[in-house]
C-alpha cells in the first residue's frame, strides 16, 4: 500500500470533512486516521489525514492535481501532501555543547527518528569526533561578524546539495539570519532554554537563577525573525529550588533540552504540526 | 442549531470514515468535530463526532432509526447517539469524606459540570449539612451487612424515580453490588486514592508508604464486578518523599482525588469515553 | 512541650550551625529538626530549626533576650522565633470568583490549614454567601478611585482590630497600595494565573492562549510594590494543546491557582519561607 | 580543604544534633550542609553532614576512630564516613538495548556524574562498540543456565581486580545471584521500567497496555534478593492514552528509564541515599 499524509487548513465552513472523506474514498482511497480542529477565535479549519492507497493504481502527481482542483480550490485551502514513507532530510547545526547532538543521533541510530541526517554543520571544530563515531559527515563553518555572508552561503550550498528538508538547531548559538529563515520557513527547529515567553535571549538560567523561580523549563520552536518567538511546538518544565545553583539549572536543563527538542522533532517529522498565525496546532 | 454526539465501535474495515461523514452530509448534517482511532491488537475501529442539524427539519427519532439502518447494520456497529444539549443526570454517592463532595458541588454551582444532580446519597448523615448549603436533597441510606438487600433496593428505587443517568462514587466507602452494577454499566465511576494496578482495596496510602514509593496518584475508573480493575479513565500522579507521613499522603492525596475525580466526570459528561475490553478510549 | 520555630539568615561564616545546636542544647532544648542553607552567590546562611522545651522551666522572653545576646548579635542575624502551637491569624480578601475562597474555606474547615480566619475582606458583596456558609465574617468596602484612600483606611482599621498576621489575595481584583505593603512586608500572599515572569499583569490567560504556549501555570508569591514581582512561594503548571480555548485555559487555570495558593499558604503558616533579596528559601 | 560527608542512622534521642555538631567543631570542623530526618514510625533518626577541615591537620583514619568512640558508640550509631573527593567506582552491566549505557556513558564523558567507570561488563557483545568509543574496557561474560556459577565467579573475580564500589543494572536482562548482592548490599542500582510495585517482573509495558493504564513510569531501586522489591530511589513518570501501542511505550519509556536511572545515580555517587528497613531516606 502506498500511504499519503493530507495537511489541510482554510476557512470553516459546512461541508468540509464530507467533501475529503468522500472524494478519498472516490479516489479508492482507505482513511487510516482522521483529525481535525476548528479555531473559533479565528473561524479556521484544520485537519490531517493518512490514506492509504493501491501500489498499483496510484499516482501521486496525479492525486495532486485531482485534489486541488476538487478540493482545494473549491474550500481556498493551504495544503500539503506527503509520502508518508518518504523520510524528510534534516541538517543539525551545533556550536559546542553535545548534549543535543548525542541524543539527537543516539536516537537517530536506535532508529527512533523518521529522518536521514546527510550531515552536520557547525561554527566550530569540537564536536567533529561525535560525528564521526556516528558517520555522519561534519562541516565545521566559521562564523564571525566578517563573515557571516560568506558563512551563510556556504551553509545554504550545502544545504541545497544534500536536499535537505529541514533544519534542526541543536544548541547553535548564532542568530540565524532572514535568508535562510526565508528558504526554510516553519522548517527551521529550535531548542531554547526557557520556558518561553519567560527568559527570552542570552543566558536564560542565570535570569531564572535571578528571578527566583520554582520551576525551568525548555521550548522548541520554529525560528523566525523574532529571536524566540516563532511558533511554539513542544514545552516541559522540571521543578528546582533554593538548593540548586546555576550549574544546577544547566545540568537539570539539558534532560530538558533533549526531551523537548526530541519531541518536537518526531511531531515534525511526522508530519503532525501546522502552523498558522505564530501557533502550532500539533495532531498528536 | 440541534447538536449531536454520536460513538460508535466496531470491527475495522475499509471506508468507515467515509461512510459516516457522508451519511451527515446526506442528512443536511454538518460535522462540527471528529475523532476517531484504531485498535491495531484488536482491529477495531472507534469514532466520535459531533454534528448539527437544522432544529426545524431535524428528528432525533427518525435520524436513530435511519443511521441504524443505513450505517450501524452495514458494518455491525455498536454505536450511541446523545442530544449534546440534554444534560445528564448524575447521582452522588459519599460516606464521611467530605472533600470530593465539596469539590464536586462548588464545580456544579460555578457551572462547570455539564450534568444535573437531583440527589446525593449516603450510607452515614455526616455530610448532609453540605447538601443543604448547595440545595440538593440528600438521602442517608443506612447500609450493614444485614441491611445491606434493603439498602440497594432503596438505592435503586431513588434512581429510578430521579431518571438518574449515572452515578459518582465520591469516595463512598461501600462496595457495589453485581445489581447495581448491572443497571448501570460503565455508568458508576469510582475514585480510588492509589495509581492502579499499585495498592488495589482498602488502606492504599498506607501501603505506598510502607513500600516507600516517591510517587502517589489516584484512579478514576468504572466499577466493574473485580474491585479497583475496571477500565481507567484518569490518572494522575504527585511526588512525596521520606519527610511525608501517612498523614501527608492522605491531605496530598485528596488533591489529587479531587482533579482526577472531577476530569473523570467531565470526560463522561462530555461522552468522550468509550469502552472496550476493560479499557477506555479517551477522545480529549 | 513547649515547641518553637526559629528562623535565621544571615552572613555566612565558620561554626554558626555548631554554636546554635550548642547553645539550644544549653539550654535544655532538643532539637527536632534543623534544615540550612548556604546562598554561594551572596554568601548567606539561612537556618529553620524546630526545638522542644520542657513547658514548666521555658520562657519565650527570656528565651528570645538570651539568644538574641548569645547567637544573634554575634552573627549579625536577622532572625525571627514562633511559638510553634499559635496558629497565625489570615485575612482573606476576595472580589469576585469564588473558586480560590471555596478551596480555602473547605481546607480550613477540614483543618488542613493551620491558621485562624477571623475576616474576610471584599470589594464586593457577591460572595457574603459563602463566608455565611462556612460562618467568617465577611466585610464588603467598596474600592473606587475616588475612595480608594479611605478604603485602605477602613481595611487597615479592621486588620488592626483582628490582630491579622498575613494576608491571603484570592482573586482580589484590585491593586494593593504600598501602605499596606509596608504594613504588612512578605505577609501578603497573591495568587498569580500565570507561570510568571510570563505574563504579568491582567488577562494572563488570554496572552497565554495568543502567544500559543503548551503549558499554563500559576504562582503564588508574596506582594511587593513592583507589580507580579514580589518573591515567589511556590509555581505550578498543567499541558495545555490547540484544542482549548481561552475558556478552557480559565477552567484548568482555576484548579492550578487553587492548588499552589493552598501550597504556598501551609508553607508559610508553617514558618518554611525565608525571603532575602526578592527570593525565597522554602524549607520543604 | 578537606571534605567529608557523614551518614548517620539510629535510635531517635535528645541531644543527638547538638552532639554531633558540637563534636564537629571541637574537632575544628566546619560544617558545610546538614540534613536530618525522623521516621517517626520507627523512632529513628537519620542525617547527612558535609564538614570541611584543613588539609594539613585532618587525618580520615583518625578522625574515624574518635567519631566512633565520641558519638557512634554513644548513641550506637549505624555510621558511614566517605572522603568527598574519591569518586566511587562503578561497573556497569548492560545486555543488548544501548539507551541507558548511551546515556550514562554521554553523561559520565560531559563530567556529570561524578564516578570512575573501570568497565563495562555484558551477557552479551553487542554493545562494545559503544564502550569502545567512550574508551572503556568492555568485558563479555556469556551466562547460561549451566554456566551461570562460573560467570558469576569470573563476574566477581572483575570487580574486586577493579575495587568496584557499586554496580549500575544499565537494562541487564539477568537475574542477580544473592552471592553478588551479598558482596555489594544496597550497592546494585537497578532500573525497573514500570511504575513499581505495579508491573513487577518481565515485560511490565505489555502489561500495561493490557490493563490501559493512563501514565507509564520508571523505578530505580536497590536489588535485593525479592526481585524488583527492593528500596526505591527515584521513580518518574508520563503520559500516554489510547493512541499509544506498545511500541510507543517502549520508546517513550526509554526517556524515563534513562532520567530516572540517571538521577539515582547522582544521589547515590553524592552519598545522598541511606536505607533502613528497605525504604530509602534521599536527602536532596
Amino acid at each position: 500500500m502506498k500511504r499519503i499524509t493530507i495537511l489541510i487548513n482554510c476557512k470553516d465552513s459546512k461541508g468540509i470533512i464530507a467533501s475529503v472523506t468522500n472524494f478519498i474514498h472516490q479516489q479508492n482511497g482507505n482513511i487510516v486516521y482522521i483529525d481535525q480542529h476548528v479555531d473559533r477565535e479565528d473561524n479556521m479549519f484544520f485537519m490531517r489525514l493518512e490514506c492509504e492507497f493501491s501500489k498499483e493504481s496510484f499516482s501521486l502527481r496525479v492525486f495532486k492535481n485531482v485534489f486541488s482542483e476538487v478540493i482545494g480550490d473549491r474550500f481556498e485551502m493551504t495544503w500539503r501532501l506527503h509520502d508518508s514513507d518518504l523520510k524528510p532530510k534534516m541538517a543539525v547545526f551545533v556550536s559546542k555543547y553535545e548534549h543535543c547532538l548525542y541524543d539527537i543521533l543516539s536516537r537517530y541510530s536506535a532508529n527512533e527518528l523518521e529522518v536521514e541526517i546527510p550531515l552536520i554543520i557547525s561554527n566550530h571544530p569540537d564536536l567533529e569526533h561525535i560525528a564521526k563515531n556516528f558517520n555522519i559527515p561534519y562541516y565545521c563553518i566559521k562564523v564571525t561578524r566578517e563573515t557571516k555572508n560568506e558563512a551563510e552561503e556556504a551553509q545554504l550550498k550545502l544545504l541545497k546539495e544534500h536536499n535537505i528538508d529541514f533544519i534542526v538547531l541543536a544548541r547553535y548559538m548564532q542568530i540565524i539570519s532572514p535568508k535562510l529563515i526565508e528558504e526554510y520557513p516553519n522548517q527551521i527547529i529550535n531548542i531554547h532554554h526557557s520556558f518561553l515567553p519567560a527568559f527570552p535571549g542570552a543566558k536564560p538560567y542565570h535570569s531564572a537563577f535571578k528571578r527566583g523561580v520554582k520551576i525551568i523549563g525548555a521550548t522548541s520552536h520554529y525560528v523566525t525573525e523574532d529571536l524566540d518567538e516563532g511558533p511554539i511546538i513542544e514545552q516541559d518544565i522540571t521543578r528546582i529550588s533554593h538548593t540548586h545553583s546555576i550549574k544546577d539549572f544547566i545540568l537539570k536543563g539539558r534532560d530538558l533540552e533533549k526531551i523537548v527538542l526530541s519531541r518536537a522533532l518526531k511531531l515534525h517529522t511526522k508530519r503532525k504540526v501546522l502552523v498558522f498565525k505564530n501557533k502550532t496546532v500539533v495532531f498528536n
